[in-house]
């Protein structure tokens, strides 16, 4: 009689005291979106509210409950207490825009970005591929994918399903090439896991392929949807508040556990041959290009003391980049063997931006991000002032539903004939790749300065 | 019938809900520290205490008053309301014991160091000495010197004053070897400021004086005496919360006001040829080497982009630094062409520290830094936990006060022939030279790699 609920939400305390609840529910990739007001929000889980009518089948298997910004919590729900009222829409409409997706594989990002599917309210999960047929099917279950997703005991057969929109492929990297220019030459839009490519001759390969078959191209790089990091270029932009971008300096780290930097994916040279680079380098080299407008650093100077598995794969590295204009400067940092660590610190003429979780949120409900502007030393230099100020950035969807979401409203413009593939997203794709080439240069000929080529 | 006291204080709220209150009473060099438990402590002024009994000559001038952890306030207070008891103690021991300085020039650091010399118990002055008579003799009053401080129309005068125990150089650093060497041949113990010299070379003949001489070398680099450097030390020694140090970056960046860039001191090629990189780059090649356990990089790579003015002079600069063994690195950037920063971000194996306000706390009397340690990804890797924690060191002397304060102690033991010069402040100052001339010299052979000599 017991089943599982999803209730993502988002709490604000009023004025009296009392908070403003704002939640979605979610099941089947059908959502909703509701609010409502209550004293108190949270006791174990007779918390001051109903859970009200809402569409839910009553069959349904749910993930989970998020209860307030800072703890999640696994609790079963008596569905049968719930007061139902109808079953989710599936009107000829929302079935025509909703884009369908089909995932290439099983990899564990695929459970993060599936759960973003489902949430997402323009998308839905259609068909799901691997190897071996099982696989597919366990982790369509175990994904609480809809009942109606189709499982293939390959690639292939999610590419050739006419069912399927857009393929969503998270794959090792060295196998991006085939698959990524297969699903565009079959026609499906392609959001495409990062680093997008093992370096941008590949890369190119699969943006002529998705040019040529007019199909939209996308990496997986969440943080760029949250609406933080549109809050934060607001700061950068601020010529009163920040004025121009002198320096950036941007870290990714964290320890991989077990025998992840043996035997995981992301340090095998024959399955993600740029180890960390690829990985968490990505996200770095891409903050310092969105701090920086997209302009490409001319030079890239790896720094000397990468450390490597032994395989030879990257474990850690970073690198300078220079503009040779202005003294603009940058450089990075990213590591599988320094404890978790997702900085950006950006200084400008008259201001300053930090952010310590910028890939992935501490807490998915709530992106913080620090500023101070025109900083003045007090007398006697005894201090200085303001002090930063913190901004807390929140989103009812995670960054990666929202990726999903912007994905979609593409493909749905490309499908019903009113837009073009948006070229923003492969530019930024080559951008990040290109830097990458030129750190992996930099290293191969002994940290010596390499020109960015594009 | 007004006149301005000073007071420095902390407070505490005991778990009564009421506060302690630990509070420094100063003037022309005497201190006294009190506490007191009130129940409420800031209402106005009209806090909830009577300012106690101390030792005050009624015609002192004081400077500010420091209310709370937050703010400070700039207050005349009805002196003739306060309930003198008697003057401040000048018995024999005390004056024996008291460290006397003199203070060669009237730099504006210097405003901040001789209010450091006066709040610190075991210091006073008695002797500035400038080129001008009338300019040592306005800065005296303008400071609050005692009215016993000597005032002196040259430097030499301070060196050949018998009175004077220890001198503060506070000089541009082109005149740094001629007088700490000269200082020290006079026997006075010397505080230098930083950049303690133009290059090794210069330092060394400062330093082979003072050991000639036997009086103690310090530089005044302030951060080093905050309790919270000795407690972030902590962290970062922790095998289980941190782990091993694996890469540092560190930032200090301001702009210089007004003609500053022009015509500052620091930017002079005759008095500061170092520019940012002696100025604001001492501080973050010091956080590194401190951080590092003063264990010296193999190598240092000058950023390709430094900034220079008109004469020459270095405005913003970088490097990484490599130690050529377990894939240790730092970096490091100084400007006075961006907004404030002054930052130090450690990562080592478990854990990782940040600290904003590194050089000069953003509240003198509260320090505050973050760690995280152990860090893990959530289910899905929704987020990570634990976020970083905030710790608030507070420290009722500033630091500039207890960096005096230890010198003082360090010269009292040598005055009483208990203890040799600690040799630990020079070899600091000498390895934190040694980085910056390598710096010096990569940018000077085009940004190659350069080992550090020492």
């Amino acid at each position: 009689m017991h089943s599982r609920a999803s209730l993502n939400w988002s709490r604000t305390q009023c004025s009296n005291g009392s908070w403003k609840l704002v939640y979605f529910v979610t099941c089947l990739g059908f959502l909703q979106k509701k609010s409502k007001f209550c004293k108190a929000i949270c006791n174990g889980l007779n918390f001051d509210m109903d859970i009200p009518a809402f569409s839910l089948p009553r069959t349904s298997v749910w993930s989970s409950i998020y209860i307030s910004s800072y703890k999640s919590y696994d609790i079963d729900i008596a569905v049968s207490s719930l007061p139902f009222i109808h079953t989710p829409p599936t009107t000829k409409k929302m079935a025509e825009t909703r884009i369908r997706f089909g995932i290439l594989g099983c990899a564990n990002i695929a459970r993060k970005v599936s759960r973003a599917m489902l949430l997402s309210p323009n998308t839905t999960i259609s068909a799901i591929g691997s190897r071996s047929l099982e696989k597919a099917t366990a982790f369509a279950t175990e994904n609480h994918f809809p009942e109606s997703t189709k499982k293939y005991g390959s690639y292939e057969a999610v590419l050739d399903d006419p069912d399927v929109d857009a393929v969503y492929v998270p794959l090792p990297t060295s196998l991006h090439l085939r698959w990524a220019v297969l699903a565009a030459e079959k026609k499906k839009h392609v959001l495409l896991e990062k680093p997008v490519a093992l370096n941008v001759g590949e890369l190119d390969k699969i943006l002529e392929a998705c040019e040529s078959s007019g199909v939209q191209f996308m990496d997986a790089t969440m943080w760029m949807h949250h609406p933080r990091t549109a809050k934060m270029k607001e700061v950068l932009s601020d010529p009163q508040r920040f004025g121009h971008l002198k320096s950036v300096h941007s870290t990714f780290s964290y320890v991989g556990e077990g025998d992840f930097l043996k035997n995981d994916i992301r340090v095998n040279p024959n399955l993600d041959a740029l180890g960390v680079l690829g990985d968490a380098g990505w996200y770095s080299i891409r903050a310092i290009l969105w701090a920086y407008g997209y302009e490409l650093p001319k030079t890239v100077t790896a720094f000397g003391d990468p450390e490597y598995n032994e395989s030879g794969v990257i474990l850690s590295c970073g690198a300078s980049l220079n503009w040779k204009e202005d003294g603009k400067v940058a450089t990075f940092y990213c590591s599988f063997l320094s404890n978790l660590s997702m900085d950006i610190t950006a200084l400008g003429t008259k201001g300053n931006l930090r952010v310590h979780d910028f890939v992935i949120p501490f807490n998915e409900n709530v992106g913080p991000f620090y500023t101070v502007a025109n900083s003045r030393w007090a007398e006697l230099s005894l201090g200085c002032e303001p002090e930063p100020s913190e901004f807390k950035i929140t989103t009812v969807l995670p960054q990666e539903a929202l990726m999903v979401q912007e994905f979609g409203r593409l493909v749905q413009g490309i499908r019903c004939g009113e837009a073009k593939p948006e070229k923003k997203w492969p530019t930024l794709s080559r951008k990040t790749q290109a830097v990458i080439d030129a750190v992996v240069a930099s290293i191969n000929i002994g940290f010596k300065p390499v020109d960015v080529v594009y």
